[in-house]
Formats: C-alpha cells, sequence, structure tokens
C-alpha cells in the first residue's frame, strides 16, 4: 500500500517562505530540507530561520553548545526526540524547547511535510544519523 | 462611514493560542491586547511570545535595554515604528529586528487585528504611549 502524502500544500504556502533547499547543511541532513533565514545579524545572539522538511526527512542528532533551541512548529507534523527518551509526535503550535548540551533530533514523519521556525543559539556539535530502522519504527500517537 | 474590521478569524484561529487578556501589561498599552507565553524558562535568554492585538491596538514607546526583540508577524496587519523613521506597515510573514537601545511601538491598525510572535531579550523600558493624532494618522501604503 501506497503512503499517502499529507500537508505539501500547508507546508509550500506557510507564514514565512520556504527558502532554497537547504544544501549548507546536506550533510547533516537524511532527506531533503529547506532553508529560509528570518534573521541572521551579528548584533543578535539567535539566529532564527524556518526549515522544511520533505517527508522523512530529519536532520542528524545534535547538541547546542553554550546555548539552546527553540522551535514553534508552524506547519506539517513532525518527531522530536531527546537522546534516552521516546520520540514527540509534534503538530502546529506546538513549542519544543532543547537546552544547552542536549543531544536531539527532529524532522517531518514519513508521510507528512513539516515546518518549524528554529531559534538557534550557541554551536552546533553535529553527530550521528537517526538510525533508519528506529526512524522507521515510529508510530502515530 | 464605518470602518470595516478585518483579520479577527486569521487572529483567533491562529497557529499559537491567543492566550488571556495581557492584564499584566495594560498599563503600557492602548487598548485590548492577548498574550500566550510560548517560552519562559529561567535558563533561556530569550521569551518568546504570542502576542494579539484588537484593532486599534499598540503598545507604548519602548526600549530593550541590554537585549533586542525580534517580531515575526503570523496573522492580520499592523504598525512598527522606530523613534524618528516613519512607520512601516505589517503583514504576514514580516520579520522586525529591534536593537538594543532603539525606541519604539507596534500594534495593530485601525481596521485589523493582528499578531506577532515576539522573542525578546534583556529588560524592557516603558515609556508614554503613541500619540492618538499621530496614530489615527497612519495610512495604508
Amino acid at each position: 500500500m501506497e503512503a499517502i502524502i499529507v500537508n505539501e500544500e500547508q507546508v509550500k504556502n506557510g507564514l514565512f517562505p520556504m527558502g532554497e533547499k537547504n544544501d549548507a547543511y546536506k550533510d547533516v541532513f537524511v532527506g531533503q530540507s529547506y532553508l529560509d533565514m528570518l534573521v541572521a545579524d551579528p548584533e543578535i545572539n539567535v539566529g532564527v530561520g524556518n526549515v522544511s522538511f520533505e517527508p522523512g526527512t530529519r536532520n542528524n542528532w545534535h547538541i547546542h553548545h553554550d546555548g539552546y533551541q527553540l522551535l514553534l512548529v508552524t506547519a506539517g507534523e513532525g518527531w522530536y526526540q531527546e537522546e534516552g527518551q521516546e520520540a514527540r509526535r509534534l503538530k502546529v503550535g506546538d513549542v519544543v524547547v532543547t537546552k544547552d548540551g542536549v543531544k536531539h533530533w527532529h524532522g517531518a514523519t514519513k508521510d507528512s511535510w513539516f515546518s518549524h521556525v528554529a531559534i538557534t543559539a550557541g554551536t552546533p556539535e553535529w553527530l550521528e544519523a537517526v538510525d533508519d530502522e528506529a526512524y522507521g519504527k515510529l508510530k502515530n500517537k
């Protein structure tokens, strides 16, 4: 049975532009993501970007050192997981706070496009990809 | 001629909850605003809130000391003005960066509901209300 893909139009016609293919980060993502930077200013200690994910796309495990990351979900459905915790299903309006030093990943579900605004401080450390089998087993809750 | 009020449903059914009447800040607003805090965490150096404004509602002139404010417009139409500059008309998807020490105000237009996410660092200093006559003269551009 072929999966039904959802939320493509919602992501492509979101509040903020979808931006370009996120080539700068392609080595630390599985799948295709898109990035539109909303705030990138040397006088401001956070960067703000609109990140969009095609279905099945997720970033690698990573850590924000000397900083944090805040996610505001704006379209579609996705996952957020911290190391040692169960993955959390994300929908529009959800907010995620990732604290300094916490290993985590985020991305779309298998069947849905997904967008979040990411507010990020500090220096990221990029780690291994999310295990395909573990990702494949994630189920709607 | 009575004004036609727009964007009420867009604001009331926005991505993020509208929250409660913003009574904590009522002395530094003209009109009725609403606040839903999305991130308020002592370990995070910014606060993130969804602020909604009834038509004609705006905050007083204010300054963020030792910090900044970032606005992401999520619904309706509004105004942003820095001291000594012309007011800037805001629509969905617009982004505003207010730097440390800059005197400014923001709010709805006369005829539209308005919502923005505000990402705020530092300590605000609240000043005088926006002049009624000057606000009344603002025109769509």
